[in-house]
């Protein structure tokens, strides 16, 4: 964690000697040693943040990082591609200008990323079914070739590609909405993610880091909308009065 | 549209082989070719996206694109006029520092640009006055700056330079506002380009098209917006019962 | 003023002599000259929003002609500073790849800016209580830890650093706000902007002013907001009828 900064620390504080303690005593020594997260999900979290806001300055920093804690090639890659349909073909291929430096430097090559094609996942046919007849109802009317594409490329591709776990998934395209302030596509998805294994505990979590990349009025504003999904869920186990 | 990608294809093949096929099997060889939008219309929509979310990354081919397939150059200066008042002023001057290396490279000179203060098209009196109206209802006692400058930068000088006509200008606003998810000026605008000519299938083709280039979020958020203006207005001849 | 272009008048020229005309007549004639706002105030409006939205292109021009408008090396600091937390750690970290480069032309270094852990203004007590109370209610359940660093880092901490006046922090705060388009977040602050001492014509003006920088469409998003919260505000003395 030495280098979170995109340029030598001492360049920071000759602009912004606050900047840089907050960076090192609050960022480096605190938030990613919380609990909840591991820093293998907060790599996650805050290179979907980076790339869905199309921030270019922390890019080489955090892929580094993430590939030191625990992050296959192959995941950044399916991380990208994801993000191309969640947050726009642009943000993605600015991702790949940066990753591909990165990628050279470590010897990573073809063998190490995801075919184009591979084998899909199983798909959950019943889940599907209500999540295409719900958009079906609410867009069919409005663009056909929108929802035809959701259909095709998103749920019944994408999402079933096996590079990047269903969970790891669902943890990118949660961030990317949070830190893009998109609030009426947060509960289907953060519904999905907590489906697909993400906890309350960590989706709590999620908002404080959010806040620190983001800025803390995105963080905020996803607040009650977080809330609506937690009220509206089934309480975990954990949580049941005995 | 063999030079889709922003650098060449194997380099973005080198850190995703997805979405190198996606790029050329889905944008270039479906999206693109798809009916109910021109490809001079995707270049508008497209351009007027990376423009209003400032990402320089895809503009250099985009640019190159929208000359090719039969936009003026001065139609691409009125669009990066036109998107500094309704995406900023450092978007435009963003898009300008790209374009004048493509028009350098092209001998495109100040003889093939609008003026700076050309005879503006004649204005609808009547239509500007119920505008003007409901704007000074809402706004007048809140920012009476900014709605003087609204009307006389924008709807009684803007809206009426030449160089772009009007339902392309539409275009250009209506793509803006979607890609930047600001959906309460959307109503207004999309009310507007259909009274400019855009038809119910380009407003849906818009949808998808801007799925790809500004993220799915932004585009399912505008959905249910798009509905309530198709809803509220009379339907069109070739929708009414015989 | 003269220098309002990131780049000689002449290449803006090059793409659009509209652009250079509107920018030189209206913006650097026009705008900047208007009462209400002091040029001073002007360049923390422009600097914030063009940091909030991360738009590097123009900064070098502002951040110059806010040092010639008379803001100090350490208040620039500040805004940098404070925008880490209310837009995100790259917005801030962005801002300082540029502003370092002004600092060493002009001789500033680490004796003109602001401690990293200064002593801090008096807390407003009774006020922080409420502002906690309400915060801990609607978001406490939610993320305990977003909780606590609001209270511990910002409310306790930032706005207490005294390198930047509290009602510039508010300025600073309100422009970024509007500049993203985050609604939900504008009535907390705007109100402490004007409990700081930001009066309702300075609001109105700042609106005219945010158009030009951050798009019509985010100024004319926000006026139902500025309308809520004014009318939820005691007249001030001067509109009170006698």
């Amino acid at each position: 964690m030495k280098e979170l900064l995109p340029f030598p620390g001492q360049e920071v504080r000759g602009v912004s000697p606050a900047l840089e303690k907050y960076t090192l005593d609050l960022i480096a020594g605190n938030l990613w040693k919380r609990p909840d997260l591991s820093p293998r999900d907060r790599s996650i979290v805050t290179l979907s943040v980076l790339i869905a806001r199309n921030q270019t300055i922390e890019m080489p920093h955090y892929f580094n990082l993430a590939l030191d804690s625990g992050l296959k090639p192959a995941e950044l890659s399916e991380i990208i591609t994801h993000l191309a349909f969640y947050a726009g073909w642009s943000n993605a291929l600015s991702a790949v200008a940066i990753l591909k430096g990165i990628f050279a430097r470590r010897d990573i090559g073809l063998d190490q990323l995801p075919q184009a094609c591979p084998d899909l996942l199983p798909l959950d046919q019943a889940a599907e079914e209500r999540r295409a007849t719900a958009v079906q109802e609410s867009a069919g009317p409005i663009s056909p070739g929108l929802v035809q594409f959701t259909r095709e490329l998103l749920f019944t591709n994408l999402w079933l590609r096996p590079g990047l776990a269903p969970r790891d998934r669902s943890l990118v395209t949660v961030s990317a909405l949070i830190a893009n302030g998109q609030a009426a596509q947060i509960p289907f998805h953060l519904n999905k993610a907590m489906d697909n294994g993400l906890t309350r505990a960590q989706v709590s979590e999620l908002l404080t880091h959010i806040a620190f990349y983001a800025g803390w009025p995105n963080a905020f504003s996803a607040v009650p909308v977080v809330k609506g999904v937690f009220e509206n869920r089934p309480k975990p186990p954990s949580e049941k009065p005995k």
